[in-house]
């Protein structure tokens, strides 16, 4: 049995895709980072960086085991189930290499967009068209670099992976973040076959009635933004 | 033979780090990103994301294998020189969550801190503020990380490995960031006990004569920043 500790958003939505994917039987464990759950201390034994995705693995003979960050949970996942994960190790290779792409780059930019998209547009005052613009190039290269890779592929690695699902999220919520997919022929054709599968339509439905919809509250805000190190005191 | 394409920045000494500490035999292949040469079609069929560092291995019997993102390719020399990567599958499981930890956190916000401290302040008109104190808490945070991490331990693994590799770089520039490591004594601690390694010192010193002192040109500005999906045609 897996414990895991999600909350619906393009970061958690990896690993319940994953999930669903594999059949592997799992407990949802819902973290509100709006309210302050992950910098609980029982949860930052499992995830010392105080975000979600994680999950505890609780059927290793060595006891159970912890795992965060999402590259990390997709490849445990794979190779507990021996699946979606390329075997050879050039295949691996590749595997890895997207991982830490999405994790480096697609995801951390992406992230940045949202932020002075959704948020600091909306609370702070000042002008944030230099991060804005900044973000949004960032973001539009990263659509550029899968557009490539997805020429003449049908998906990031030889078949359907966790590579794809790694990144997908993120491409998911390209209107939201302002760019349209036009320009990105491939990335829109990749991004239609990967929502079209009944597991990821599983994933990306799980725990939506957590959400709250519209704006953050203040109290949220106070939560999310603004962190420190001194955050991580709980 | 590795053919090893670099620049000298934290991102490259990860992996000069790793071939000095291995002594497996390379070629330096430079890559002046301000030159615009990480945009070029051979350089790119290496590393479609179009950034530094990237290797290829001219070893495998397969033939030439080419690997890109620096999480991938210390991975790979770990594999290949059989040594500073745990090889019990818990201590493979931290590896990973602390190398895609980097790759996620501690990296991609030192890179945005250190965009809004080095180029954005300088050269932009406007009030940078709001990004500034996001960045400067997002690397405060990721310090505060490793910190807890660090304490009552000698390395982020049971031993030195490429998660020590990983991170290091971007605790090394703490300084250059406008960040002190006084409130974080473990962190100083293991700055210097890596620092002291001699093959870190040639790692970090790697090609040091390449870069150039002072602002960027404004050439070289015009290549760096303002990049969208554009710029990958090269
Ligand atoms: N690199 C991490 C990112 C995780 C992440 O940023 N999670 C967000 C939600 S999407 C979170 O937990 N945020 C809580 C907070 O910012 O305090 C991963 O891929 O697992
Ligand atoms: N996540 C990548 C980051 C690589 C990266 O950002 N490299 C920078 C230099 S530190 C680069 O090549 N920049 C060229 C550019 O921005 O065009 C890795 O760890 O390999």
């Amino acid at each position: 049995m897996i414990d895991f500790h999600y909350w619906p958003t393009p970061n958690g939505w990896k690993v319940a895709i994953m999930l669903e994917e594999t059949g592997l039987p799992y407990t949802l464990r819902p973290v509100d980072i709006g309210a302050g759950d992950q910098f609980r201390p029982d949860f930052m034994a499992i995830s010392p960086n105080a975000r979600m995705p994680a999950i505890v693995d609780h059927d290793p003979p060595g006891g159970p085991l912890p795992v965060f960050e999402s590259g990390a949970i997709l490849i445990h996942l794979a190779e507990k189930a021996g699946r979606f994960m390329p075997h050879s190790a050039a295949g691996r290779k590749q595997c890895l290499e997207w991982l830490f792409w999405q994790a480096a780059n697609l995801g951390p930019m992406a992230g940045q967009l949202s932020h002075f998209v959704n948020y600091a547009e909306s609370v702070q005052a000042g002008d944030h068209s230099y991060a804005l613009n900044r973000y949004r190039g960032e973001y539009h290269r990263c659509l550029g670099v899968l557009e490539r890779r997805l020429q003449g592929r049908d998906w990031l690695l030889d078949d359907y992976s966790i590579a794809d699902m790694m990144s997908w999220p993120w491409v998911l919520i390209a209107k939201p973040l302002g760019q349209s997919l036009d320009e990105f022929p491939n990335v829109a054709r990749w991004r239609a076959a990967v929502k079209a599968r009944p597991a990821v339509q599983r994933g990306v439905d799980l725990g939506k009635d957590l959400r709250r919809t519209g704006p953050h509250s203040e109290a949220a805000r106070n939560v999310l933004f603004g962190q420190t190190a001194r955050s991580l005191r709980g």
